[in-house]
Parts: structure tokens; sequence; C-alpha cells
């Protein structure tokens, strides 16, 4: 008789790790924190008016089969709405079969981890990228291996140089994930003239791309959306996992989000899904269903695009103001974040310690987010949660905190070791 | 480049198959059929215009967090409500810590197996058991043994007799997995004096028991519910994984159920629900909260137990007026099923076929339920989608097709096999 769990959890159990950003989000809940570390969309954004009438009339409408059981690959009606909503997205051709409804794309990401990945597996992942997707693939017991990111996004000649190295050393690389569209957590986008190559890289590889597109309606001002198209639009070859959501668009409470691919593969989602929870929320599905049949989504996308960029703008005006000239960041033109470096060799987490316990602020370290350990002097900043006015303040109280540790750096490095 | 995806699967992915009940689904929608073939519960029972009520409620009040993403481990206020909702099962000391709530009971199962399993584990199923934990099990590559079961449920002797055997084989067993109250598919109830023998034996032999209860509080009069008290309430030893759900007590659609275990093994499955979907649907844990807060459950149950006990007792009635003599099945007391034991060397496929495209009604082949491959002359009745009237027309079809695969299979044996 034992609770000593410990030595009964599976391999996989045993390499689970507590994901560092969730793990923080209580602390934004703190009474006067000024929060950029919470990626999540602002609640200001959901269309509550809207989903409160829309979950009533199906309630009356079809209250008995909106809460019984679903079909596993997703409600009907959404999935066959979902076909000309990719053609919007210039996806051509994706018929019913292509599609599985997923609660959020985390779920559409680890269902593609669970039916391809074996231990020892290699997965591509961009340096940084999301966190959520490294986590998932590392509990199926994968290889991350990091290729080059700039402002264009993937360095394509750093991927054909790791996929030789990989290969080198006799590993098999099964997937690469990639978000092209102001990524989280740099907020970069993926060169247009970059995407049918990396694509071509990938088919010639016989490596499938993920292409987690959560961000690319969120566009500023200026941005040709053509730019911004999915690699998915150039797949003839169908070696392209498509993954849309609209936690970003609608709400993220609703747990609505869908994948595109080859049948096959969506498939085998689909068996992994069936046991694993049998079906979404049948109320959430028909209110996104209804979103989208009222073209919701039409109306309410400009608003979203217009709030989020005045929090950019508000941000990168104060980061101007208020960062020591030795930090850089990038002007992100779309999405929820922006990444901020600093000089090597700054503490991070003595850094984050600072900034939560005396200047009352949070954001999230970058090195989580780079799969090769990199990036321990960067920072990333979600402008999505405060205020313009409270993003200006966060902005000032967080360069004090880097002030302050840089100063510390400069004037003597033996008594920042021995903090 | 290549589609041909089969050879790049998992390993895990390999191994996955299509649920031959949940496929069936589609046919019990055809016009004129009588479903005796799906598990779920009547949405007659659903409380649509409470839920509609409360639906509103929470957009109105607290629309902004509703629609959020919220905490993986299940929203709070659910979680401390489920610590008092256990007492009433006589589960005594359950905190939050203890508890995390899942897409439905399928995905607290699912998580188990994802953290307890690597491929050769061995899992131990009552003969029969419930389907989905089956494959859900199997997809972790592990392997199943069965023990027998009869009138009282597990038969402790022979699961004494397959923990030796299997042992003596040199294999790991991690799990036994249970349905302790009119279990599915059988509507079996494990005997009040085998409870807490069966979990001495468990505790012994270091092997964690699942104690899946969707039924238990569907009992029908003159049923004891102290004889259906969870074998959770037993466990000094921190033993059992107990399952809950509202599946049947409100809606299946909302994708509400709980896990109750050790607080080392809910931090485990957080750990894997965290990247396996973030978090389950707000609005749907806030309508279950206000269920229980509201004390809907309470009044509702009431009229679901005699919803189905008239439904149980149609069903009996008419087995005994149109089923032939050889043919046998259990009384349950509670539950959505009957098991349904035909004369050995029926053609159950072929029997199948003749119900749907002749007769017009469906049920499901028994074996799918037995790990050992039993079960050919066995079937699953549901009487829970049907009215009285067409459970008794339903059967007096399948009756019909039964009798005369029946006259068939003793007028030429070599007729029934050149079919």
């Amino acid at each position: 008789m034992s609770t000593d769990f410990q030595n009964r959890f599976s391999e996989d159990a045993r390499v689970m790790r507590e994901n560092a950003i969730r793990a923080m989000s209580k602390f934004a809940l703190k009474q006067g924190v000024i929060a950029f570390s919470g990626g999540m969309p602002n609640p200001e954004t959901f269309p509550i008016t809207e989903i409160s009438q829309y979950a009533q009339e199906i309630l009356r409408e079809e209250g008995a089969t909106a809460l019984q059981y679903g079909l596993t690959q997703g409600y009907t009606k959404l999935i066959e709405a979902l076909c000309p909503f990719m053609e919007r997205r210039k996806v051509e051709g994706v018929r019913p079969e292509n599609v599985i409804v997923t609660n959020g794309s985390a779920q559409g990401i680890d269902l593609v981890g669970r039916i391809f990945l074996d231990p020892g597996d290699v997965v591509l992942f961009e340096l940084p990228s999301y966190v959520g997707a490294i986590f998932s693939y590392a509990n199926y017991r994968s290889e991350a291996v990091g290729v080059k990111h700039d402002e264009g996004g993937t360095v394509l000649e750093d991927l054909e140089e790791k996929i030789r190295q990989t290969r080198r050393s006799g590993k098999r690389i099964k997937l690469m994930y990639s978000i092209p569209n102001f990524q989280n957590p740099s907020g970069v986008t993926l060169r247009r003239d970059r995407r049918e190559k990396l694509l071509e890289i990938l088919c010639r590889e016989n490596i499938l791309l993920v292409e987690d597109d959560p961000y690319g309606e969120i566009y500023f001002h200026g941005v040709d959306p053509d730019s911004l198209v999915p690699i998915k639009s150039f797949d003839r070859a169908e070696n392209v996992i498509y993954l849309g959501t609209f936690s970003k668009l609608l709400a993220a409470g609703l747990r609505g989000a869908w994948v595109v691919a080859h049948p096959e593969i969506i498939h085998k989602m689909e068996l992994a899904k069936q046991v694993g929870d049998i079906c979404g929320s049948s109320l959430d599905q028909r209110i996104i269903y209804r979103c989208l049949r009222e073209n919701l989504i039409d109306r309410h996308v400009p608003v979203i695009r217009a709030f989020y960029e005045s929090r950019c703008q508000a941000m990168l005006a104060a980061l101007e103001k208020y960062f020591p000239r030795e930090v850089k960041w990038n002007r992100p033109r779309g999405g929820l974040f922006v990444l901020v470096t600093l000089p090597e060799g700054v503490d991070m987490p003595a850094l984050l310690r600072t900034a939560m316990d005396q200047y009352n602020v949070s954001f999230v370290p970058g090195q989580p987010f780079f799969v090769d350990g990199s990036g321990a002097n960067t920072l990333r900043l979600a402008f999505s949660k405060e205020t313009e006015t409270n993003i200006e303040e966060g902005i000032r109280r967080l360069g004090g905190a880097i002030q302050s540790h840089l100063s510390m750096m400069n004037r003597s490095p033996n008594e920042v070791i021995a903090r």
C-alpha cells in the first residue's frame, strides 16, 4: 500500500512540467498589478450581447440537441460553414472531411502530437515559438530543434541546415510548428516571399507543417492582408495542417477552434479525440456557428483590430519614452505581443521578481519560448489586457525596474552574481 | 513529396480504431428507426428552461469572465461546490486540490491513461466493460485483462486469480477500471459486500482503481442508496481515482465531469490537460455551477429516476412478451442499459444487419465490451432514447429478428453459414 505515485506514472507523465506562463496567471489577478504577462484576448473585445442573444435563441429553438452529445468531428453546420470561411482566407477546396473542430487550438496542436510523435522524433520550432506547442510536443518525449528567426520570420537557410544536421545524427523529423502571422511571442510575421519557399523545403524533405494561425485576422492599418495569406493556400501536396481559432475573434472561453488537413489526418485526429473527450461543448459550437451565420465576425473584426492597434501604439510609444537605450524591441503590425531584448547577462528571474514585488508589473521571461535554451535576455509583453493609461504606467514601471537592474550590472558584476 | 501518412503516424496512432458504437450513431437518426443502440441520456430529461435562464444570468452578470479562458483545473466555484457534493455521496474530506473538472468523464478516463500507462502495462477490466475506456487505454498500447463479472459484479476470486496470472507472466498491472453502479453495458451493480473487499485486494496489490460512476444517482424504487456507496468512500489509502459526471443528471452536451483523487494525481492530470486543451468551456462550467448552487440537481434527479424507471419497466415487460425463451437478460435496478444473452453460436453481425435493414431497429453487439473477445452472443439495449410505446414496438421487432435467426440456426446450420 503506497501513495508513491511518482514511480507509477507513465514515461510521458514523468517529463510533464509546469508551464511557467500559466503558473503566473494568479499573480496577474493581484490588486494594483499591471499585467503584460497573460497572452489572453481582452474580454472587452467579446461580443457578449450577441453571444447572449444567440445562446438564448439556440436553447429555445434547439435546446434538446444543443445540450446533447455531438459528433466527435464537431457540429456539422459549423464544419460546413468553416469551408467557405477558409476560402476567404484563400484556402480553396476545403471540404467537411478536411475539418475537425477542437477545444481551442491547444487541442488541435496536442492531437497532432498524439497521432504523429513517438519518443525521439524531432519537431522543428522557430526561435522563439509558442510555449504551449513546445510543452505539448515535449510531453510526447519528442525532441525540439530550433530554427533561426529574424524580422522576416523563419530563416530558410538555417531551416535547411538544421534539417541536414538533424538527419545526419540519424533522427527522424516529423513536424515543423510555425505561427506565420504576428507570432507568439515575437509579434513577427513570416515574409510573404518566404512562405512558398518554406513549404517547398518541407514538402521536399517530407516534413509536415503545423501552421498555427490565431492572429492572422488581427492586423493593423497599412498591412496588406495578402501578405498574411496562409501557407496552407499553396499546399497542393497536402503537407500542411492548418489551425484556426475563434479565441481572439469571438471569445476564448467558447472552446472553438478548427483544424484543416488531409482527410486521413483528420480521421486519425477524430479517433484520438473520440476517446479523448467524445465531443466538444455542443452549446459553444452552436453559438460560434450562429456568429458565423449572422456575419458577426465580419462586423466585429474591424473593432478588434482597432482595439489592439491603439494598445500596441500606446505600448510602442511608452517603450520609446521609458526604456533604456540598450534595450531593443520589434514593432509588430498585428497580434498581441512585443518581444523585448535586453543586454546579454541580465538576470531575468531577478528582474521578474523585482518587477512583480517592487514595481507591481508583470511580464513573461522569453527563455521558455526558445527550445535551444537561448533568449535568456528576452521578455514578452502582451499589450492585450491593460488600458492605454495602464500600458503607459506599466511600461514606466518596468522601465524603472530594468534601469535599476542594468545600472547594478554595470556598477558591480560581482554584486549582481552574489544576489 | 508523399501523402502516405500511415507510415508517419505514431505507434499509438497505428492502433487507434473506430469505436463501433459511435460509428452506428448515424443509423439511429434514420427515419422510422427505433434505436436501442445509443447510450446517451434522453434530452427530455435536460432542464432546458433553467439552463437557458442561468446562461442568460451568467452572460449578463459575468460575461467577460464567462467567455474568457479559465483555469486548467476548472472553474474555482464549481470545484469548491463539488467538495460538499462528494460528501453527499459519502466521500468525506474532499478538498479543492483533490478535484479536476474535465470535458466529460471521457477526458478524465483518458487523462488517467495518459499519466499512468506505458505500452505493455496491464489494465484490468470487468467482463464486460465500457467500450470508451477500453479504447482509450488500448490507444496507449496497454494490455487489457478481463475479470469475470456476475450478477453481483466483479468476481473477487477471479480478480485475485487474474492478478496472479498476469504477474506470473512478468507484466505490470497499473489500473483496474470499474463501473460499480448500473454498469455500462450490463446494468449490473457491484454488491455492497464486495466493495470494500475489492478495494482491499487492489490496495494490497498496488493497483489503482478507476471508479467510474456516471449512473449511481439513477436508481429505481426499492433500491437502498447506501448499497451504491462509492468505493472511494472507503479509500483511506488514496488508491481510488473517482469519476463523476453531470452528463446524465443535467445535460450531456455541457461537458462537465470531474475527477477526485490524490493531489499528486490531480496535479499530473492538470499538466496533461494544460497542453491538451488549456481549459474546458467557461460558460458550460458556470452553468453547471449555478445548477448546483440553485439545488436544481436535487429537485431534478427524482424526475430523471422516474423517467428511466418507467422506460426500463416497459422494456423488461416487452422482453418477457416478445423474446424467445432461450434468450436471457438481467433486470437492472437503475442506469440506462439491459444486457441480453442469446444462445451460443448466433451470428451477431448478421442479426444486427437483419434488425437494421429489415426490422428498422438497432442495438449494440456486446462483443466489443469484452476485452477477452467473449460475449459474441450478447447485445446491449439502451432504454434511454425511445418512448414506452416505441420500446414495446422495438422489442417486438427485435424479438422477431432474433426468432427468425434462431429458427434458421436450428433448422439448418449449413444454410446459416452459407449466408
